[in-house]
């Protein structure tokens, strides 16, 4: 049968990796998608280094432009990233009737309505499950492997520089710049880490599963974004002898007020699964009404694993390129005239649990005029931990754990038990989730 | 648009779960679908029980042949089980043009080439999501969401009864009579478990996922299947002082010499995240060539669960059922004429570690007779524990793990140390896998 023709736009780490991941099993891919599929043009800044990676028999050019207009490309591959000129090609080449496929969750989540409704109105798809979660197909499980479900909640390690430096803070007991360092080191966190340690990376993902799992458009703008820069590692240790780990985790859930839309770092029971995903690794706990929870479990990110996700893509476009589309799996799960537009929840209406950490002088009372503060609130409190105060400390350390509450309400706690004169920090707060 | 009309073959707890979840999410289903999926013909040989849970609207018959012959019915459910009458009414609902889903294992692994050849004739799709792990969409992720991969091999926990049942002898120390009974009365075991306790079950489903893999025929004569029936609490507790958990596995992989295919209690490492899956649980362990290794988890049982991969079955075929058939994803993951069929690799063939459990006397000596044995089969040992002799006791257990090694070489290692006089019992033999 004809081969599908795909024209990849960058030949960078995932480039490389598809392009790698393609030859090798050319064989099992055609036997799989019923036709060979084929990178017949790429385009990439560094032309001499994409010529040295194909080959040959493939057309090279540093015109991106040259790919999407191209008249033998069936299939354009995005994997420029951002939101600049990939944008401007990913529309050019919907424009020209292309399918895309593309790993730019950052495209997907800020730009994600516009692209499918020009996607929509040419009848073509844009497939990204390489954009959430790298080789795990997550995007699959919630799209089609879930349909039968309203989707309640889903909860995500979802960036893997994040999760291999709180693994290694909590291992070593070592502070978030020292891991940052080793972890720049050993190429697990990028020179300019701020989009993976300040959660926008995560956010980015978490939206567009948000956007899947609940019929609605993608709403980044509207997500709370909090990431691991100021995690003390002494709050890793006070969570674990209550029995909990600290991850960073992105959290949607389907309230009757709202959808909640967060990134941050969460205390977790350390007995869950999820909280015992370590290093780089990238996990997704999703909660059906109708399966339960399920979870999803791999590699992140990385030339193959993200390549893994390219290419079954690829398939899937291959397989249904030539169907009508209505029976196409729609884009966002929900078909387009079936999407509605949930408000996204304000932070400050998001119930959830908290830890506190509170230094506050070692002296009779304190503990009593804390908790009535608490209570007025009607924060009611599930477990604490005080600490002896060292040899000629005068303060000491209380950490708290409360049930449910609003977080407007711990606001206004918060605010209340720091201007007591005994307390003499500022209060660590973290968000817990028991996740079940 | 049109509704779709699905008749359902036995309306027991997954027909039930079935029916209960296409009404409860009809809008969010219908939203995802494109169109209706609506029951309109119920078999099942308790009439009057299936009109009490479909209400009215539904035609009920206790002839299941007018289910499937019914030209009104667009898909058929089969959720009967067994490899009788399910065998006959599948393929002439086949043979009438009609779609099916199924949650039948059994059916699938011991007939699926007969059933897929006849849909293949008749253009028509035959689903089995449900029937591998519950509410995992396995089948999907193995099927389509990796289809960039050379799969390595698969590792499975596909069966909550004895995942169950190995989670409480490690927990509480009970021999697995006991247990087995607990598990009877909190309703987690059959009242004839034999299926699931001597593997059959998981075999079954192993088999399945094989095919899809490999792009092979289903093979279940030719797995190994060793259930828990023979398993000891010592064991268990033995296992876990040298770090490994037992856990029931269904293991295939794709080796040069053929397919492994094999369900047998399995040592693995402790600290692997399917090491951790407790209770009724299942998990599924892929490795890929690109990817890695991904984990999927989730129950793997219950109305809902299951339910839950019928109806996701339901919408893949609504979205597909008008599409030329050559641009669905095919039945076994590879296109029809792509399939090979690899040979399945005799177990003494097979190459793996093991976990062995010597009853010697305790006296110098025993050990060096011992290792001598295993260093003529070229066997090597990674770790031994020789207990301490109990007070006045005359023999002591050895425990050992050894390096990899072929089946055939243990076998006959085995039979040499049995013949020492040394030797006191037959020698506890169990397979490990280190799951990297």
């Amino acid at each position: 049968m004809k081969p599908i023709n795909v024209g990849l736009l960058g030949i960078g780490t995932v480039g490389g990796g598809t392009f790698t991941v393609l030859k090798r099993n050319q064989e099992e891919i055609t036997r799989r998608a019923g036709r060979p599929i084929r990178i017949t043009m790429v385009a990439d800044r560094n032309v001499e280094k994409a010529r040295e990676i194909t080959g040959g028999d493939v057309r090279v050019t540093d015109d991106a432009f040259a790919v999407v207009t191209d008249p033998e490309v069936d299939i354009v591959v995005e994997l420029i990233g951002g939101y600049g000129v990939a944008k401007d090609l990913v529309l050019k080449a919907i424009e020209n009737g292309k399918h895309v496929v593309t790993a730019n969750k950052a495209l997907i989540a800020t730009h994600g309505n516009e692209i499918f409704a020009a996607a929509q109105a040419k009848n073509v798809m844009v497939a990204f499950e390489a954009a959430v979660a790298g080789g795990i197909p997550i995007i699959k499980a919630l799209r089609e492997g879930l349909t039968a479900n309203r989707i309640e909640w889903i909860a995500g390690i979802i960036n893997g520089t994040t999760n291999f430096i709180l693994s290694e803070m909590r291992d070593k007991g070592l502070p978030f710049d020292v891991v940052l360092k080793e972890a720049q080191r050993l190429g697990y966190a990028e020179a300019d880490p701020t989009f993976d340690v300040e959660g926008v990376d995560a956010a980015h993902k978490l939206t567009i599963m948000a956007a899947i799992a609940f019929g609605i458009p993608v709403h980044f703008d509207k997500a709370h974004v909090e990431g691991i820069t100021k995690l003390h590692a002494e709050d890793i240790k006070y969570a674990e002898q209550l029995g909990y780990r600290i991850k960073l985790l992105g959290l949607t859930r389907h309230t009757p007020e709202g959808v909640e839309l967060r990134v941050h770092p969460t205390l977790i029971p350390a007995k869950r699964l999820i909280a015992n995903v370590e290093g780089a690794m990238n996990a997704v706990l999703v909660k059906g009404d109708a399966v339960g929870a399920t979870l999803y479990y791999g590699k992140g990110a990385g030339a193959e694993p993200t390549a893994s996700a390219v290419i079954a893509d690829l398939v899937d476009v291959t397989r249904m390129h030539t169907s009508d589309p209505e029976n196409r799996v729609p884009h966002l799960a929900f078909q387009p005239d079936a999407m509605v537009d949930l408000p996204i929840l304000p932070l400050a209406e998001v119930q959830t649990s908290y830890y506190l950490r509170l230094r506050v002088e070692d002296r009779p009372g304190v503990l009593a005029e804390i908790t009535r503060i608490l209570a007025d609130q009607s924060i009611s409190i599930d477990a604490m931990i005080q600490k002896e105060p060292g040899e000629g400390e005068e303060q000491t350390d209380i950490i708290l754990l409360t049930h449910l509450t609003r977080e407007k309400h711990i606001d206004a706690a918060i605010a209340k038990i720091e201007s007591l004169p005994v307390v003499k920090a500022k209060i660590i707060r973290l968000r817990l989730e028991e996740l079940l």
